[in-house]
């Protein structure tokens, strides 16, 4: 999608230097646009764990060019085997609750494990990643073109007038590789000319709906307005918003959603009003493992820092500033689970489910439920 | 309750000059603690308006004051009448959503009519704001003392292990002249040693959790932990919540409860995994002319600057940090309604009753539904 006019992804290739993945440092944003270098593993790693790339699918894309990056430094008399696998559990190690970090990785090693040589190797990884990115655009453009009727059969509905969106968190094309998957519907009815609003969720602790969603809309033009995390339950309550939709970081194969902290609470919320509320994902969130979402899916613990400290501009320099009281202990879960039956329907690249097993099995039924 | 092990109320006349009422400015805790002098009638309103005070109660016991304060300006030659009228339309218009206010004015406004003469309605003014103080300080004990067996029921079921107890906002005795309502059940479990943990909801956007219920409870020596507003619904999911308690700017008498933004949600999140969800509240909170919370509260609406700004501390000194992109528009309502259908209990000064006509009937027998 497009900032300040000009053409953008969210993860690249920089252009005549092959050894260098570029990516926009997100821990900046919405202040400050920039570009940072991932140049080796420890690179790789750093971004996914310090959130300089964040979202499902960019962790999943950042992580399959670490291996790329990790081959690249390789040395020729080294353990390759062993070399590849350190690298891959360093990088799986940074955040415990994204699927798709696990996915890309899987895929990764599967394909590097077919060559032979370092050089090989190294040509296959990369390749491996470029193919992730290319079809995770794919994948966000599905999604956008399945879930787009929804929206258009509102503003039919309401003859015209403005269709009222709230999202959670971001997962907008700067959580993919471009597109993103709950905005993608949005940007597509935007591009289409249908009136839409996004009530857009602040996303405590680390505001990535206040810094990273309102700023992508804002930059593609698409109309909105943030609230802090509190508002939508009132705003659901006097008819203000029509649907809602959001990402997931991973889905049982059950329909049972794990997304960023908060998502459980507003789904409730819809419940109570009747509004539709719709999860977007890539089927790579699906884990096959899994049935019940509250019992299995590790739930990410961060730093009481996230809570306690906030930073924002001040002056035209960030700064971070002290929230709490210097003794007040802060506790930081990261995800949540919403139940399935809180889910009225999942908007996946092969269009839209129930979420249940019988629905996800509907749109995939090579895939087969794996016991543990 | 006790700040850095000394006495305090939220409200009290300066000592030896009666002229003068002192408040803790709370715009700036947890980070510096500002007595803050009251001379006039604006300094009163810009107290309540800009809320270096809030709190229904306290917001009633300030406005109270303020008519005396306004009566001690008063000159001699003017229409008393309408001077206090207009004194109390510019008080009662600082906060729509408080009844409190509107209560603590009437009873005011009743009192000084009693007298003729300035002096005398200014001695009147002066008894009667005292009088509400004092009362409050009645009422809130009452509370906890009620609420009380509610904590050392679930202390005994979970044989002395720590009852989790989640709050939003502060209803603390900051909120009131002393003990708080929501919170003030929590103190006397505590004061009785029994083993109480508080999951304290930050509240954003003016993190009235995180800065002022953290701080309070911290001076008291209450265990407690800030979460962002995001997580309660998970800690519910998951056993880590034993029962809610939070306080109601106003409540309709047939038990809607209008309190802070965010309320709802976990009102919602308490009912979904069974948990005891409790309003505390001074019946003066109680409007007896409103049947229907969500058709009739009227939900103020603040600046867009308190979601898109945040203040903390930053090398010792308070900033303001702006949160995001500067052209993204931001709203801000600050309360919500919560059905009387999601609120296990009210507990009042004259005990614990349902949340419906009926339960408040039944403890409050002398008052009648007042037809608009």
């Amino acid at each position: 999608m497009k900032i300040n006019n000009k053409p953008y992804r969210a993860i690249w290739l920089k252009a005549d230097e092959q050894r260098i993945v570029q990516i926009i440092d997100q821990r900046f944003l919405p202040h400050k646009l920039d570009i940072f270098d991932l140049k080796t593993l420890a690179d790789s790693v750093f971004a996914i764990r310090e959130m300089q790339v964040r979202g499902a699918p960019l962790i999943g894309a950042t992580a399959a060019y670490g291996i790329y990056l990790a081959l690249l430094e390789a040395s020729q008399n080294i353990d390759l085997e062993e070399y590849i696998q350190q690298a891959a559990a360093q990088l799986m190690a940074t955040r415990p609750t994204a699927v798709n970090l696990q996915w890309a990785l899987e895929r990764q090693l599967k394909a590097v494990a077919t060559a032979a040589t370092l050089a090989e190797k190294t040509a296959i990884a990369l390749q491996t990643a470029q193919d992730i990115c290319e079809e995770d655009v794919e994948i966000c453009r599905k999604i956008g073109a399945y879930g787009l009727p929804l929206i258009e059969a509102i503003s039919e509905r309401k003859k015209g007038e403005a269709v009222h969106i709230l999202t959670h968190c971001n997962a907008g094309w700067i959580a993919t590789v471009d597109w993103g998957t709950a905005t993608s519907p949005i940007y597509q009815a935007y591009n289409k000319g249908i009136d839409v609003h996004v009530w857009v969720d602040e996303t405590r602790p680390r505001n990535q709906g206040a810094r990273l969603t309102a700023w992508e809309l804002g930059e593609h033009g698409v109309p909105h307005t943030v609230i802090v995390d509190n508002v939508g339950g009132h705003l659901m309550q006097h008819g203000m918003v029509d649907l809602c939709i959001v990402g997931t970081d991973r889905t049982t194969y059950t329909g049972d959603v794990a997304n960023k902290i908060g998502t459980y609470l507003k789904a409730l919320a819809a419940k109570d009003n009747d509004i539709p509320f719709y999860v977007a994902l890539p089927s790579t969130t699906i884990d096959w493992k899994m049935c019940d979402g509250l019992a299995e899916i590790p739930i990410e613990e961060r730093r009481a820092e996230e809570v306690t400290h906030l930073q924002g501009l001040h002056e035209n320099e960030l700064k971070k500033v002290l929230l709490t009281p210097p003794n007040s202990p802060a506790a930081n879960y990261s995800f949540d689970v919403t139940p399935a039956r809180l889910v009225t329907a999942l908007i996946t690249e092969r269009g839209v489910c129930a979420a249940s097993e019988e629905g996800i099995k509907g749109l995939f039924p090579e895939k087969t439920r794996q016991e543990i």
